[in-house]
């Protein structure tokens, strides 16, 4: 296994060789498994203050900037020197997780064996296998164990189970508007999404050239997962029923409003920055995830849990309903597990994670520094 | 304007002629429109004994079966003779709704004007032109007032109208799993299942062949509407994660659930029943649902409302948020308005109005029993 330091901060771990090759979950052989990660602060001598912020669906590794002018991240606020997830005290770490496109192996990559992306002939993977390769690059860091781990929706997923697979390895975990357990509801979401992106004519059975992708495909299932990050009340107050004047792409319906427009903006927005495909393979993982599965049930999943939790719903969240978190929490406590349960009050449903650091921050701060 | 009677009770009323045309409320000329409609019952001789039942998106007019051996309909148990619909009491009539495809001239029907189908050409239409050509189905029929007029959803956007538009003829109003306005996260949904349609190959700009039409897109835009008709815990007591065996069309991903193929399911029955020109139709009149616009205002346009009115919101619904019917019938309240407000306790979600008749059978007879 070689490290290879990429512009950008951005550094790559090849974690599986033809000689070590990646099994997954299922049994599918990958002959070589890269990851791609992000640092900041400092491994402490006894390499036992590391964080792992594990991402959300088309999230990436870059969490926070790591030097003035540096692009911004997908959760500046909290980490940070000074900041709730403090670098001058822990060291963080966030893969770019497996099956993404940004920078990891995923249905994208060439397959060594054909000389050809994989495309659909990528295996089928599983939060469990996320994790997995997670642990082979701490494993490669020499990083045994975890301070802490924590993630939001997709992201708590893999907090979960690196507490369920590693029970030796996490301290602390923080499922953020997550259950354990993702929802029919929620896999009825994803397959809608991922129907849209089969349905366009470009996607061409996964195998479109690069640029040539199945931008509308993909832009509707974003359209319907941002629907789905939100919540009533937000959009509400955010477009209450607004008109959108400038739009007159299709007169025959005469009005729009203003909410399409942002739906078709945010849905535009992905496109560019991320990949059809993956979008197959990693809502496929989030449907994977079952903390009982092969477990001998659900109560026996969560028994493996060793870490103190604390489990964080949103009020407004429809993806993740808060009770689905409460219920994780109540169930491992009742196993006589060090958990608790803190609800975000807040009406920027699922994604409030991603907004509300005032309160959030605070919250986890705490959890993370208690001795 | 003449009525014909079709085969299997259904009649058929032609409403607008070339020298009558009927004009949308975007100015918009329709020279011929005809509404297709079923009735029960008897017409009392003081013709004050009409409740209109109105469909909702994908409905139509066969509410319920007209002798033994009739199809069923889509309301069976709460209309009929001794029904909380009471047919040997009340003359019931439901109209197919303009734009649709059971019968009423929709996007489907041939322009007189040039021998062709509309697809496109048809006018935007809105709740209110809905209600507008129902007024003159009741013209024609000699109808005058409304006992009450009723339904659920899009249905309960057209009994809301039918008393904003017309005060003078509405006695009682029943508006079920919906509000005064409908929402952003509503119209956002919708417009998620319109570019599902529009992206699928097979739609033509709407110049599609009949049985040659968009299956797949109006299928997925179908999957997205039943999640949003069924609620979370619904669906966990129903599928609980399960896995479907048989499925086997995407191996590359493996194992897939029950959830996913009672959604194709559902969504390949609506393909073998319904127009995809009318489904983007009809669901942008539901998303110009909203009793203020050009009336002053919200409450403005509750003020017009002269009718008794039962609000009637389902703890469940994720689509119409029962607090959305609560605040309805809150600011009738306190505009001085005869409104009450009651709620299903159901897991059924939305669709909760055509399933739970033995809840809401019983208030729906009461409210318009009473004298």
């Amino acid at each position: 296994m070689t490290v290879t330091t990429a512009p950008c901060t951005v550094q790559i771990a090849r974690i599986a060789t033809p000689e070590h090759p990646f099994v997954t979950e299922h049994g599918a052989v990958l002959p070589v498994v890269e990851i791609a990660f992000e640092t900041w602060g400092t491994l402490s001598p006894r390499r036992d203050n590391v964080v792992l912020i594990a991402h959300a669906l088309t999230g990436n590794s870059h969490v926070t900037p790591h030097f003035p002018g540096d692009t911004p991240g997908w959760w500046d606020p909290m980490v940070g020197p000074g900041c709730p997830i403090d670098t001058d005290r822990y060291f963080v770490i966030c893969p770019n997780i497996l099956g993404s496109c940004y920078g990891s192996t995923g249905p994208r990559s060439i397959d060594p064996q054909t000389g050809h992306r994989y495309n659909l002939r990528f295996p089928y993977i599983t939060v469990r296998d996320i994790v997995a390769a997670q642990a082979r690059l701490l494993d490669y860091l020499g990083i045994e164990r975890l301070h802490a781990v924590l993630g939001g929706s997709l992201g708590g997923m893999q907090a979960l189970e690196w507490a369920a697979m590693f029970p030796q390895r996490v301290e602390r975990v923080i499922p953020i508007a997550v259950g354990g357990r993702f929802s029919d509801q929620g896999i009825a979401y994803n397959e809608v999404q991922r129907r849209a992106i089969m349905l366009d004519p470009a996607w061409k059975n996964g195998e479109y050239e690069d640029g040539e992708g199945p931008a509308t495909g993909l832009a509707i299932a974003r359209m319907l997962g941002v629907i789905t990050y939100q919540s009533d009340e937000l959009m509400t107050a955010r477009f209450n029923r607004r008109e959108e004047a400038r739009y007159t792409a299709w007169p025959e319906f005469l009005c729009r409003y203003d909410v399409e427009g942002y739906l078709h903006y945010q849905g535009e927005k992905l496109v560019r920055r991320f990949d059809a495909n993956s979008y197959l393979y990693l809502t496929r993982a989030m449907d994977s995830h079952d903390l009982g599965r092969g477990r001998g049930g659900y109560d026996a999943g969560l028994a493996r849990i060793r870490a103190r939790l604390l489990g964080i719903g949103i009020s407004s969240d429809i993806l993740f309903w808060p009770a689905q978190v409460r219920d994780l929490v109540e169930r491992l406590r009742r196993l006589g597990k060090d958990a608790e349960y803190w609800e975000l009050d807040s009406p920027n449903g699922h994604d409030a994670f991603l907004k509300d650091f005032d309160q959030i921050g605070p919250v986890i701060q705490e959890f993370l520094d208690q001795p």
